[in-house]
Parts: C-alpha cells; sequence; structure tokens
C-alpha cells in the first residue's frame, strides 16, 4: 500500500494544478463493461462559487449498483448519461470552502463522482469524525453498504434465534455485513463466496459458521448439506445460479431480502432453458415465502439508529471489516470491471489520493 | 337446478339405506387427473359411537387445491393417500348425534371429504345459522374462499385508495371477493378472466373497472391499456401466461399475495424457453416489489374480524357471489378436472343431496 500512496504523492506533485481527471461513460456496455465504455478526461479544477465547497476526493467507492447506472432503462435511479461524469460515493477533503457549513481541510461524504475534484453546494454532503472510525469506512461498513446490511436484514429478514441466515456474496461488503449482523442476533449462517480464498476468510475472520464456494462443482450438494434444516433467510447479492441451488431448501415462512442481483447485471438475454419462474413461485405459495426488493434509502428513517448500533457493535470487536483498495482513479474502470467478475476481495475503495488523517 | 333437485331426491329414495358413496383417490395424476385417477365406492353408512355425530353432506366444495393433495409431495399440507377419500369442505345435516354440542337436524360445516355420509368427532365441526345466509355460501363468500381473499388483501395486498388493483381469475370464489373488496378500498380493480362471458359478468355485476380476456391473442396489450397507471397489487391465483404479462407493468412498492398457481397444477415439466426468473428478480429488486405467498390458516385468528366485515357487506349489498352447482357426488370427479380447467363460473359446489333449509 505505501508504495501505491508514494506513486499517488509523487503523481500529485507533478500534476498540474490546473487539471481535473475525470472518468466519464464513453457508451453504454453490451454485457460486461469494456475499458472503452469509459474515458479519463482532463478538466479545469472548478472554482467554487457562493455557498459552494470545493473538495479533493482520497477514497472513491465502487460498487455493484453503478452497472445499473451504466444502463440506458429505468432503474431505481436515472442514468448517467453518455460523456457524465461516472456516479459514485466519496470520501474526501474540503480544499476551499464559500460555504458557512464547510471548511478547509474537513474530511466529508458525498456522491461526488468518479473524479479527483469535485464541486458541491454543500447538499448531501456530510462530515466524518476520523476519530471515531478510518474516514474510509464511511464507504463501507459505517456507509452505504453497512446500511444497507442493517436495515434489509432487521426489516425484510427479521431474524430469530436459531434460524438458518444464507447469504450471499458473503466476503463482500454487504455480504460480510449481513452475516455477522446475523451471528449477533443468534442465527447459524452460511455464507456462500466464490473460491477458497474467500470461503476461508469468511469462515475464519468474519466468524460465518459455513461457507460454501460457489465456483465448485458440487456448490448445490455442499449447500444443501450446510443448510440440513432448511433456509430461513437467504440474503439475495447474486442470483442467476446461486439463487437456483437455495431456491429447493426454503423452509416454511422463509423471508428472501432481495439487496442485489449481480450475476445479472451483464446479462443482455435471458438464459435459455427451463423457465424456473413456476418452480418459484411453487415455492412461495407452498412455503408462504416473503420475497422483498429494497434500496437501503427506503430505510433513510433508520440512519441515526444504523450508526450508533453498528458504530457499537465495531467498537466492541463484534463486527470486522474488509477493504480492497486499488490506487489510482485511472484504475477505476478496470477495477469496476473485475467487482462485477468477483474479483474484488471486500469492499472495494480507489485511493484517489492520500489520506490525510491517516 | 329443481330438475336436479328432482332427481336427487328420487335418488334419495331409491337409495338402499345401508350405503355410503365416497369418491376415493385411485391414482395420483399425472398432469391433468383423468375420471380413472378417481373411484366411486360404496360402503356401509357409519354409525357414530360416543361423542360422535353422522352428517349427511348436502354441499361439497369443489377447490382448486384439491389438485396439490392428489401429489405425492409435500405440500403445505399431507397429501390424500392411495384409496382414501377425497379431502374437502362439506355443508352437511347431523342425522344422528351421540355428542352433546350437536343435535339431529343441525347444519353444519366441515371437512367431511368427498362423501355423502361422514362421521365426525365434532372437532372442527361448526353450525351454521340458515337465517344468516344460505347455508352453501360457507362453502364460499363466508367461508375459506371468501376468508382467503380478505384476509390476503388486507394483509399483503394492503389496497390503498386510486391504487390499481389486478385480480387474476376474476370470476372465480376467491378473484371476484377480491376484487370487490379492492372497490370497497378505493382501487381501480381490473379483472382477469377467460372468455367474455366471464369478463362480462366481472364488470356488470362484481362492478370492477375493466376484466381482461386472457383468451384473447391480444391479452398482453390489452392488460398493459387498461392498467396505464401500472399495478400496485396483483392478487395472483392463475401463474404462467397470467403472470407473465402482469410482470411487466409492476410499480414501485408493489404487492403480489400469492394465493393460488392453478396454471401449474397440472405441469409436469418445467416449461421450455427462456428462463423467466432473472425478469421477475430484476423487477423485485428494482421495484422493491413485496412477494408472498399465504394460506388462509395463516391468518386464522381473524376468522371474527372476517365473518363481521364480510356478512355486512353482503347484507348491505356491497358483495355478490355467484355460485356453480353441480348436482349428484358420481359428478364431482368430472367437475373437478373442470375446474383446474376454467370450466366452472363461480364457486363451484356439488349438490349432494337436497338442502332441507331452502
Amino acid at each position: 500500500m505505501s508504495r501505491a500512496l508514494e506513486k499517488i504523492r509523487a503523481c500529485e506533485v507533478l500534476m498540474t494544478i490546473d487539471k481535473n481527471r475525470q472518468i466519464t461513460l464513453a457508451a453504454r456496455p453490451q454485457g460486461a463493461p469494456k475499458k472503452s465504455d469509459f474515458r479519463l478526461v482532463e478538466t479545469a479544477i472548478p472554482v467554487p462559487g457562493d455557498g459552494e465547497v470545493l473538495v479533493r476526493s482520497i477514497y472513491l467507492s465502487l460498487d455493484p449498483y453503478m452497472r445499473g447506472r451504466m444502463n440506458e432503462a429505468k432503474s431505481y435511479a436515472a442514468p448517467v448519461g453518455i460523456d457524465e461524469v461516472m456516479e459514485g460515493g466519496v470520501v474526501g477533503e474540503v480544499i476551499a470552502s464559500k460555504n458557512p457549513k464547510f471548511k478547509t481541510g474537513d474530511i466529508v461524504f458525498g456522491y461526488l463522482g468518479w473524479q479527483e475534484y469535485a464541486l458541491s453546494n454543500g447538499k448531501g454532503l456530510c462530515k466524518l469524525d476520523a476519530a471515531q472510525a478510518p474516514v474510509s469506512t464511511a464507504l463501507g461498513i459505517l456507509g452505504m453498504p453497512g446500511m444497507t446490511a442493517y436495515t434489509g436484514l432487521s426489516n425484510i429478514g427479521k431474524p430469530k434465534t436459531g434460524e438458518t441466515l444464507v447469504v450471499a456474496a458473503a466476503s463482500g461488503a454487504v455480504g460480510s455485513a449481513v452475516g455477522q449482523i446475523g451471528k449477533i442476533k443468534g442465527c447459524r449462517v452460511v455464507g456462500i463466496a466464490g473460491g477458497l480464498e474467500k470461503c476461508d476468510f469468511v469462515v475464519r475472520e468474519l466468524g460465518f459458521d459455513a461457507c460454501i464456494d460457489h465456483h465448485d462443482n458440487a456448490f448445490a450438494q455442499n449447500l444443501e448439506y450446510a443448510c440440513r434444516d432448511g433456509i430461513d433467510i437467504y440474503w439475495e447479492n447474486v442470483g442467476g445460479a446461486v439463487f437456483e441451488a437455495v431456491l429447493p431448501l426454503f423452509n416454511f415462512f422463509a423471508r428472501m431480502p432481495v439487496c442485489g442481483l449481480i450475476a445479472h447485471y451483464n446479462a443482455t438475454s435471458l438464459p435459455e432453458g427451463p423457465n424456473k419462474t413456476p418452480l418459484l413461485m411453487r415455492s412461495v405459495l407452498t412455503n408462504r415465502l416473503h420475497i422483498q426488493g429494497f434500496i437501503v434509502w427506503d430505510y433513510v428513517s433508520q440512519r441515526k439508529e444504523f450508526e450508533t448500533t453498528m458504530g457499537g457493535w465495531i467498537k466492541d470487536g463484534k463486527i470486522k471489516y474488509r477493504e480492497d483498495f486499488v490506487a489510482g482513479l485511472e484504475n477505476a474502470p478496470d477495477a469496476f470491471i473485475g467487482l462485477l467478475d468477483g474479483r474484488n476481495f471486500g469492499k472495494l475503495v480507489i485511493q484517489v489520493s492520500t489520506d490525510p488523517t491517516l
């Protein structure tokens, strides 16, 4: 890491002060995004007007939801336009302020996009306290992914002691939090992850009861064996073949919070073969499944509760998190392509510049 | 009807008093049930022991859920065994009683099966009051189908004024009640039914705002046109092609109570072609659908509330119902095969013997 940071610092020194590097959407991807769907552009560093602040990005969050923003189709949010800066959450430092609420040196979080410098009118910008936790956690365990895990599990999953909770993408930013919260609530927690290294981490570091490798040919059998008492809660992050292995294992009154479907995000057509929807609906009916999609902002009123509770758990050592840092804004497209392919390991964060709080 | 009743009465006179006709499960159906999957058997009329009552069946209810009981597989209830009497709700008259809670002449409801006479120990048997409503309604609008509609819509559908409620199998026992309750709650209600006669009934008699014929080649387009503001609640009774036409029309935060899947009940394999599950799950995620399967007994604690409310609505003329009577127990297999095929029109009831309350 330190070598990468040195490189960044050197880069900063060399950087002509009047340039802002941005990554824009060059083309709407057909299937998996290619590097050519992104464009690195250089623009002038903007100058804040009245009420505005200029923020230097330190950490840029990369999250699977961004794939949806690259499509034309309306999802739960508007798409990013062609030649617009890619959307994304950023932790940065205020380097110039004409807004009385912020001063130079403040560390802030905001949806400032894939760029090195951003202007903000202060709306949606919140100050971070480096004394509370490393500021990068505002993108992960104490930010949107952590709050997604906390609100989705408590409002939809409703874990009860002794129940079996299965978590897809268990080593990821959301899944790792879901499973650990499930353990705090007394569930037997079975993770699903891609590869032995991730599975090992999920069991040894995060304390899940088991973790099943979905790359293994015997994945479905292994999952069934690990869920001998059936599944009471399935946290859906993935879809596709992972979901289809889960489907036969649901217990009566099982709950399925649908948080993400990363296996589908790059799909350009529906898979051919038997239509599994009748199988799914039969399970919904006979087992009285409760399936519910949600977006973390549906529970925005629970933010305070989340921050207090999760902050306490982290302080008590009850919740662990792992960050996967990639240095340099120019590497964001590649890192994002890898994220959709499961190549990251933990919360994926682009280190855009040095973190003055460390 | 009167000619059929005369026939039954003549039949009763001719009937040797020591015979009970029963319809048993002869074989587990492969696909659609055939007449040979049922067997009409004659046994002695049982004699009540201490604490028991002997009931003469008047009305036998035929309902789609019975198809599930004919399969080996565990559903939400145990299957009917081979050579066992088919399960079913019955309205009958107590003709002999050694149970202090019941006396000869009482009209009762109970799950007494497809037979002309049944013994009961009184458990699950409830007395009906013919002065309140025709006793056949204990099988329909004031019985399990009506309570299914009432509890599923209020607990899962949660209708709000101005929302669009779409009801599959709209002329059926459950669907006709769901849509009318939706109108009472201020929804715009669009039915789906098979054939113009049923659609006409649903709009003119039941007062739905529209009803779309799923036999029509332009079904999906017609449904889309009728649901110009999208769908907020979809009451699922059917599945298959009907559901797939509904799927693209869901609004944000739409609810889908899954009550039945009649299009799937006879299926022996999954349909080939594109797997629509990814499409469904994408809608769950982006629209935050809430899909929930349920069985009426999940809400058994709301029975009193249902009886009071629905009884009041019927008295006030706010809820109408239609019964489809078929005379003679021996015709139950044929009528049931037709029910799965959509050939009934309204709540399907076998008139096993004359109704002394009429």
